[in-house]
Protein backbone atom coordinates (compact mmCIF):
# COMPACT_ATOMS: atom_id res chain seq x y z
CA UNK A 1 0.00 0.00 0.00
CA UNK A 2 0.98 3.18 -0.93
CA UNK A 3 2.39 5.48 2.22
CA UNK A 4 -0.63 7.51 4.02
CA UNK A 5 -0.75 10.73 6.59
CA UNK A 6 -4.33 9.17 8.13
CA UNK A 7 -3.92 7.46 11.01
CA UNK A 8 -6.90 5.38 13.17
CA UNK A 9 -9.45 6.91 15.30
CA UNK A 10 -8.73 6.19 18.99
CA UNK A 11 -12.15 4.86 20.18
CA UNK A 12 -12.41 6.55 23.85
CA UNK A 13 -15.80 4.49 24.84
CA UNK A 14 -17.95 1.40 23.04
CA UNK A 15 -21.91 0.88 24.34
CA UNK A 16 -23.45 -2.14 23.44
CA UNK A 17 -26.80 -0.61 21.71
CA UNK A 18 -28.49 -4.09 20.96
CA UNK A 19 -27.63 -7.76 20.44
CA UNK A 20 -29.45 -9.26 17.71
CA UNK A 21 -29.43 -12.71 16.14
CA UNK A 22 -27.28 -11.79 13.08
CA UNK A 23 -25.32 -8.47 14.76
CA UNK A 24 -24.71 -6.91 18.04
CA UNK A 25 -25.01 -3.00 17.63
CA UNK A 26 -21.92 -1.04 18.88
CA UNK A 27 -22.23 2.82 19.89
CA UNK A 28 -18.19 3.54 19.44
CA UNK A 29 -17.26 7.09 20.71
CA UNK A 30 -13.65 8.00 18.68
CA UNK A 31 -11.71 11.18 18.45
CA UNK A 32 -10.80 12.30 14.83
CA UNK A 33 -6.91 12.84 15.23
CA UNK A 34 -7.48 15.68 12.12
CA UNK A 35 -9.72 17.93 14.24
CA UNK A 36 -9.80 16.60 17.64
CA UNK A 37 -13.57 16.32 17.79
CA UNK A 38 -15.15 13.39 19.52
CA UNK A 39 -18.29 11.63 17.43
CA UNK A 40 -20.31 8.71 17.85
CA UNK A 41 -20.23 5.83 14.86
CA UNK A 42 -22.20 3.03 14.86
CA UNK A 43 -21.23 -0.54 14.13
CA UNK A 44 -22.64 -3.46 13.66
CA UNK A 45 -20.50 -6.48 15.14
CA UNK A 46 -21.32 -9.99 13.20
CA UNK A 47 -19.52 -12.79 12.68
CA UNK A 48 -17.16 -13.27 9.36
CA UNK A 49 -18.96 -14.92 5.85
CA UNK A 50 -18.89 -16.68 2.83
CA UNK A 51 -19.62 -16.82 -0.43
CA UNK A 52 -19.14 -19.59 -2.67
CA UNK A 53 -19.70 -20.06 -6.70
CA UNK A 54 -19.97 -23.53 -7.24
CA UNK A 55 -19.59 -24.47 -10.71
CA UNK A 56 -20.22 -28.23 -12.21
CA UNK A 57 -18.06 -29.99 -14.78
CA UNK A 58 -20.23 -28.78 -17.65
CA UNK A 59 -19.95 -25.06 -16.40
CA UNK A 60 -23.03 -24.99 -14.85
CA UNK A 61 -23.50 -22.16 -11.93
CA UNK A 62 -25.55 -23.49 -8.89
CA UNK A 63 -27.71 -20.66 -7.66
CA UNK A 64 -30.13 -20.11 -5.18
CA UNK A 65 -33.38 -17.96 -5.24
CA UNK A 66 -34.47 -16.63 -1.86
CA UNK A 67 -36.52 -14.52 -0.29
CA UNK A 68 -34.54 -11.53 1.71
CA UNK A 69 -35.89 -10.02 4.52
CA UNK A 70 -34.10 -7.03 3.62
CA UNK A 71 -35.14 -5.87 0.26
CA UNK A 72 -38.51 -7.71 0.23
CA UNK A 73 -37.54 -9.01 -2.99
CA UNK A 74 -36.65 -12.61 -4.52
CA UNK A 75 -33.03 -12.36 -5.08
CA UNK A 76 -30.79 -14.69 -7.31
CA UNK A 77 -27.54 -14.83 -5.45
CA UNK A 78 -24.71 -17.43 -5.03
CA UNK A 79 -24.67 -19.42 -2.04
CA UNK A 80 -23.32 -17.96 1.57
CA UNK A 81 -23.50 -17.42 5.03
CA UNK A 82 -22.08 -17.10 8.50
CA UNK A 83 -18.90 -18.46 9.35
CA UNK A 84 -19.51 -20.77 12.62
CA UNK A 85 -17.56 -20.90 15.80
CA UNK A 86 -14.42 -22.48 15.02
CA UNK A 87 -15.28 -23.76 11.53
CA UNK A 88 -12.63 -22.28 8.97
CA UNK A 89 -13.29 -20.32 5.76
CA UNK A 90 -13.64 -22.88 3.59
CA UNK A 91 -14.92 -25.63 5.95
CA UNK A 92 -18.07 -23.02 5.92
CA UNK A 93 -18.17 -22.68 2.33
CA UNK A 94 -18.87 -26.13 2.18
CA UNK A 95 -20.95 -26.44 4.51
CA UNK A 96 -23.37 -23.74 3.07
CA UNK A 97 -23.26 -24.91 -0.41
CA UNK A 98 -24.64 -28.33 0.48
CA UNK A 99 -27.29 -27.02 3.05
CA UNK A 100 -28.07 -24.64 0.27
CA UNK A 101 -28.08 -26.44 -2.56
CA UNK A 102 -27.66 -30.06 -1.65
CA UNK A 103 -24.41 -29.46 -3.67
CA UNK A 104 -20.91 -30.91 -2.73
CA UNK A 105 -17.79 -30.02 -4.50
CA UNK A 106 -14.35 -31.83 -5.90
CA UNK A 107 -12.32 -29.16 -4.82
CA UNK A 108 -13.02 -25.28 -3.06
CA UNK A 109 -10.47 -22.58 -4.40
CA UNK A 110 -10.22 -19.06 -2.34
CA UNK A 111 -11.16 -15.77 -4.32
CA UNK A 112 -9.99 -13.19 -2.16
CA UNK A 113 -11.34 -11.17 0.93
CA UNK A 114 -14.10 -8.53 0.69
CA UNK A 115 -15.54 -6.09 2.95
CA UNK A 116 -18.99 -6.00 3.13
CA UNK A 117 -19.93 -3.22 4.82
CA UNK A 118 -16.33 -1.15 6.13
CA UNK A 119 -18.08 1.73 7.14
CA UNK A 120 -20.32 0.32 9.26
CA UNK A 121 -19.25 -3.49 9.61
CA UNK A 122 -16.45 -4.92 11.08
CA UNK A 123 -16.52 -8.35 9.66
CA UNK A 124 -14.92 -9.43 6.35
CA UNK A 125 -16.45 -12.11 3.52
CA UNK A 126 -14.23 -15.01 2.14
CA UNK A 127 -14.85 -16.19 -1.45
CA UNK A 128 -14.08 -19.23 -2.95
CA UNK A 129 -14.68 -20.98 -5.99
CA UNK A 130 -15.92 -24.64 -5.75
CA UNK A 131 -15.14 -26.79 -8.82
CA UNK A 132 -16.78 -30.20 -9.75
CA UNK A 133 -19.90 -29.76 -7.78
CA UNK A 134 -22.29 -32.10 -7.70
CA UNK A 135 -25.43 -32.80 -6.15
CA UNK A 136 -25.77 -35.26 -3.39
CA UNK A 137 -28.78 -34.51 -1.35
CA UNK A 138 -31.48 -32.23 -0.59
CA UNK A 139 -31.13 -28.83 0.74
CA UNK A 140 -31.92 -28.71 4.08
CA UNK A 141 -32.49 -24.32 4.66
CA UNK A 142 -33.03 -23.25 7.85
CA UNK A 143 -36.47 -21.65 9.22
CA UNK A 144 -35.60 -18.32 8.36
CA UNK A 145 -34.85 -19.15 4.90
CA UNK A 146 -37.10 -19.54 1.38
CA UNK A 147 -34.90 -20.87 -1.14
CA UNK A 148 -34.72 -22.92 -4.92
CA UNK A 149 -31.87 -24.15 -6.78
CA UNK A 150 -31.22 -22.41 -10.02
CA UNK A 151 -28.76 -23.79 -12.55
CA UNK A 152 -27.67 -21.08 -15.15
CA UNK A 153 -24.49 -22.05 -17.43
CA UNK A 154 -21.50 -20.01 -16.85
CA UNK A 155 -21.56 -18.02 -20.40
CA UNK A 156 -25.31 -16.39 -19.42
CA UNK A 157 -24.00 -15.35 -16.03
CA UNK A 158 -23.40 -12.15 -16.71
CA UNK A 159 -26.87 -11.38 -18.87
CA UNK A 160 -28.18 -12.11 -15.39
CA UNK A 161 -26.34 -9.37 -13.37
CA UNK A 162 -26.50 -7.16 -16.69
CA UNK A 163 -30.93 -7.31 -16.14
CA UNK A 164 -30.58 -6.89 -12.90
CA UNK A 165 -31.69 -10.30 -11.65
CA UNK A 166 -28.67 -11.12 -9.70
CA UNK A 167 -28.11 -7.35 -8.07
CA UNK A 168 -26.61 -8.78 -4.19
CA UNK A 169 -23.19 -6.27 -3.99
CA UNK A 170 -21.20 -9.52 -2.22
CA UNK A 171 -21.94 -11.68 -5.06
CA UNK A 172 -21.09 -9.00 -7.78
CA UNK A 173 -18.06 -8.83 -5.43
CA UNK A 174 -17.05 -12.74 -5.47
CA UNK A 175 -17.84 -12.23 -9.69
CA UNK A 176 -15.20 -9.86 -10.11
CA UNK A 177 -12.91 -12.07 -8.07
CA UNK A 178 -13.45 -14.93 -10.12
CA UNK A 179 -13.02 -12.78 -13.47
CA UNK A 180 -9.37 -11.61 -12.17
CA UNK A 181 -8.59 -15.54 -11.21
CA UNK A 182 -9.91 -16.45 -14.35
CA UNK A 183 -7.58 -13.65 -16.11
CA UNK A 184 -4.94 -15.20 -13.79
CA UNK A 185 -5.54 -19.02 -14.77
CA UNK A 186 -6.25 -19.31 -18.28
CA UNK A 187 -7.91 -22.12 -19.87
CA UNK A 188 -9.73 -23.08 -16.96
CA UNK A 189 -12.79 -22.19 -15.73
CA UNK B 1 -36.84 -13.45 -14.27
CA UNK B 2 -37.87 -17.28 -14.70
CA UNK B 3 -40.53 -18.55 -12.52
CA UNK B 4 -40.70 -19.28 -9.71
CA UNK B 5 -42.94 -20.74 -6.48
CA UNK B 6 -41.51 -18.50 -3.50
CA UNK B 7 -43.91 -15.41 -2.43
CA UNK B 8 -43.30 -12.57 -0.10
CA UNK B 9 -43.75 -13.52 3.81
CA UNK B 10 -46.16 -11.33 4.79
CA UNK B 11 -44.85 -8.78 7.51
CA UNK B 12 -47.36 -8.86 10.81
CA UNK B 13 -45.63 -6.17 12.76
CA UNK B 14 -42.75 -3.66 12.40
CA UNK B 15 -40.62 -2.08 15.68
CA UNK B 16 -38.19 0.76 15.42
CA UNK B 17 -35.72 -0.57 17.56
CA UNK B 18 -33.70 2.66 17.10
CA UNK B 19 -32.60 5.36 15.13
CA UNK B 20 -28.99 6.61 14.40
CA UNK B 21 -27.86 9.10 12.24
CA UNK B 22 -26.88 6.77 9.17
CA UNK B 23 -30.15 4.05 9.66
CA UNK B 24 -32.98 2.96 11.47
CA UNK B 25 -32.71 -0.24 13.00
CA UNK B 26 -36.36 -2.14 12.30
CA UNK B 27 -37.83 -5.09 13.85
CA UNK B 28 -40.06 -6.94 11.89
CA UNK B 29 -42.27 -9.94 12.61
CA UNK B 30 -43.01 -11.81 9.43
CA UNK B 31 -45.08 -15.36 8.78
CA UNK B 32 -43.25 -18.05 6.84
CA UNK B 33 -45.39 -18.81 3.30
CA UNK B 34 -43.69 -22.49 4.07
CA UNK B 35 -44.00 -23.22 7.63
CA UNK B 36 -46.55 -20.82 8.45
CA UNK B 37 -44.15 -20.11 11.39
CA UNK B 38 -43.58 -16.39 12.61
CA UNK B 39 -39.66 -15.00 13.07
CA UNK B 40 -38.50 -11.60 13.62
CA UNK B 41 -36.21 -10.46 10.96
CA UNK B 42 -33.91 -6.92 11.77
CA UNK B 43 -33.90 -4.60 8.88
CA UNK B 44 -31.54 -1.53 8.61
CA UNK B 45 -33.62 1.19 6.86
CA UNK B 46 -31.04 3.63 5.02
CA UNK B 47 -31.06 5.80 2.10
CA UNK B 48 -29.99 4.93 -1.56
CA UNK B 49 -26.48 5.01 -2.12
CA UNK B 50 -24.28 5.98 -4.91
CA UNK B 51 -20.82 4.79 -6.02
CA UNK B 52 -18.72 6.48 -8.81
CA UNK B 53 -15.53 5.67 -10.98
CA UNK B 54 -14.14 8.33 -11.42
CA UNK B 55 -11.83 8.27 -15.19
CA UNK B 56 -9.34 11.05 -16.48
CA UNK B 57 -9.27 11.57 -20.04
CA UNK B 58 -5.52 9.93 -19.93
CA UNK B 59 -7.53 6.54 -17.82
CA UNK B 60 -6.56 7.55 -14.35
CA UNK B 61 -8.57 6.28 -11.62
CA UNK B 62 -9.68 8.81 -8.88
CA UNK B 63 -9.70 7.04 -5.90
CA UNK B 64 -10.25 7.68 -1.88
CA UNK B 65 -8.19 6.48 0.67
CA UNK B 66 -9.81 6.70 4.27
CA UNK B 67 -10.61 5.61 7.81
CA UNK B 68 -13.28 3.25 8.43
CA UNK B 69 -14.71 2.74 11.30
CA UNK B 70 -16.49 -0.62 10.92
CA UNK B 71 -13.43 -2.40 9.73
CA UNK B 72 -10.99 0.10 11.65
CA UNK B 73 -8.39 0.20 8.82
CA UNK B 74 -7.76 2.46 5.81
CA UNK B 75 -9.37 1.53 2.71
CA UNK B 76 -9.30 2.28 -1.00
CA UNK B 77 -12.62 2.95 -2.39
CA UNK B 78 -13.91 4.77 -5.40
CA UNK B 79 -16.14 8.31 -4.27
CA UNK B 80 -20.12 7.65 -2.85
CA UNK B 81 -22.21 8.13 -0.26
CA UNK B 82 -25.70 8.97 0.62
CA UNK B 83 -28.14 10.10 -2.17
CA UNK B 84 -29.75 13.21 -0.20
CA UNK B 85 -33.80 13.51 0.04
CA UNK B 86 -34.88 15.19 -3.60
CA UNK B 87 -31.49 14.45 -5.27
CA UNK B 88 -31.51 12.23 -8.62
CA UNK B 89 -28.81 9.25 -8.16
CA UNK B 90 -26.42 11.18 -11.16
CA UNK B 91 -26.53 14.56 -8.91
CA UNK B 92 -25.47 12.33 -5.62
CA UNK B 93 -22.82 10.77 -7.59
CA UNK B 94 -21.46 14.37 -8.89
CA UNK B 95 -21.95 15.73 -5.50
CA UNK B 96 -20.04 12.94 -3.89
CA UNK B 97 -17.07 12.95 -6.38
CA UNK B 98 -16.81 16.65 -5.69
CA UNK B 99 -16.70 16.65 -2.18
CA UNK B 100 -14.92 13.42 -2.03
CA UNK B 101 -11.93 14.59 -4.06
CA UNK B 102 -12.56 18.18 -5.57
CA UNK B 103 -13.30 16.18 -9.37
CA UNK B 104 -16.43 17.48 -11.39
CA UNK B 105 -17.03 14.69 -14.73
CA UNK B 106 -17.80 15.54 -18.35
CA UNK B 107 -20.42 12.79 -17.93
CA UNK B 108 -21.75 10.21 -15.89
CA UNK B 109 -23.07 7.22 -17.38
CA UNK B 110 -25.34 5.00 -14.91
CA UNK B 111 -23.51 1.22 -14.84
CA UNK B 112 -26.70 -0.35 -12.65
CA UNK B 113 -28.38 -0.79 -9.51
CA UNK B 114 -26.73 -2.96 -6.69
CA UNK B 115 -28.17 -3.92 -3.34
CA UNK B 116 -25.88 -3.70 -0.58
CA UNK B 117 -27.18 -6.02 1.89
CA UNK B 118 -30.08 -7.18 0.66
CA UNK B 119 -30.88 -9.45 4.27
CA UNK B 120 -30.46 -6.83 6.17
CA UNK B 121 -30.95 -3.41 4.56
CA UNK B 122 -33.61 -2.36 2.37
CA UNK B 123 -31.60 0.00 0.33
CA UNK B 124 -30.33 -0.25 -3.17
CA UNK B 125 -26.58 1.60 -4.20
CA UNK B 126 -26.87 3.40 -7.71
CA UNK B 127 -23.40 2.96 -9.63
CA UNK B 128 -21.85 5.47 -12.09
CA UNK B 129 -18.85 6.14 -13.95
CA UNK B 130 -17.59 9.52 -14.35
CA UNK B 131 -15.86 10.09 -17.62
CA UNK B 132 -13.44 13.50 -18.67
CA UNK B 133 -12.77 13.90 -14.50
CA UNK B 134 -10.52 16.99 -14.05
CA UNK B 135 -9.71 18.83 -10.42
CA UNK B 136 -11.77 21.66 -10.17
CA UNK B 137 -11.50 22.23 -6.33
CA UNK B 138 -10.10 20.98 -3.02
CA UNK B 139 -12.02 17.82 -1.22
CA UNK B 140 -14.62 18.97 1.45
CA UNK B 141 -14.93 16.25 3.70
CA UNK B 142 -17.31 15.87 6.11
CA UNK B 143 -16.17 15.96 10.61
CA UNK B 144 -16.15 12.18 10.26
CA UNK B 145 -14.02 11.46 6.85
CA UNK B 146 -10.73 11.28 6.81
CA UNK B 147 -9.52 11.13 3.42
CA UNK B 148 -6.54 11.42 0.78
CA UNK B 149 -7.09 11.27 -2.74
CA UNK B 150 -4.94 9.00 -4.86
CA UNK B 151 -4.74 8.24 -8.57
CA UNK B 152 -4.16 5.31 -10.05
CA UNK B 153 -3.69 3.99 -13.57
CA UNK B 154 -6.79 2.28 -14.86
CA UNK B 155 -4.64 -0.72 -16.17
CA UNK B 156 -3.18 -1.23 -12.46
CA UNK B 157 -6.70 -0.68 -11.11
CA UNK B 158 -6.62 -4.59 -10.66
CA UNK B 159 -3.94 -5.66 -9.24
CA UNK B 160 -5.00 -3.26 -6.00
CA UNK B 161 -7.84 -5.82 -6.21
CA UNK B 162 -5.63 -8.64 -6.49
CA UNK B 163 -3.39 -7.69 -3.66
CA UNK B 164 -6.51 -6.93 -1.41
CA UNK B 165 -5.85 -2.67 -1.08
CA UNK B 166 -9.43 -2.39 -2.52
CA UNK B 167 -11.70 -4.77 -0.96
CA UNK B 168 -14.95 -3.05 -0.16
CA UNK B 169 -17.59 -5.27 -1.70
CA UNK B 170 -19.60 -1.93 -3.06
CA UNK B 171 -16.73 -0.82 -5.10
CA UNK B 172 -15.41 -4.77 -6.79
CA UNK B 173 -19.60 -4.75 -7.34
CA UNK B 174 -18.96 -1.25 -8.95
CA UNK B 175 -15.56 -2.83 -11.00
CA UNK B 176 -18.00 -5.70 -12.10
CA UNK B 177 -20.17 -3.71 -13.87
CA UNK B 178 -17.89 -1.61 -15.19
CA UNK B 179 -16.16 -4.70 -16.77
CA UNK B 180 -19.68 -5.36 -18.47
CA UNK B 181 -20.39 -2.24 -19.65
CA UNK B 182 -16.86 -2.19 -21.38
CA UNK B 183 -17.45 -5.77 -22.84
CA UNK B 184 -20.62 -3.90 -24.34
CA UNK B 185 -18.75 -0.81 -24.99
CA UNK B 186 -15.50 -2.17 -27.02
CA UNK B 187 -13.10 0.66 -27.93
CA UNK B 188 -14.24 3.16 -24.92
CA UNK B 189 -13.54 4.04 -22.50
Amino acid sequence: MSPSRLTPWPVLATTVEGDYPVFRLLRERARSPRTGACLDFFVLETRDWVTVLPLTEDEQVVLVRQYRHGVKQLTLEIPGGLIDPGETPAAAALRELQEETGYTAREVIPLGRVQPQPAIQNNICHTFLARGVTRVAAPTPDDGEDMEVVTVPLTELEDRVRSGEIAHGLVLAALYRFELWRRDHPGTP
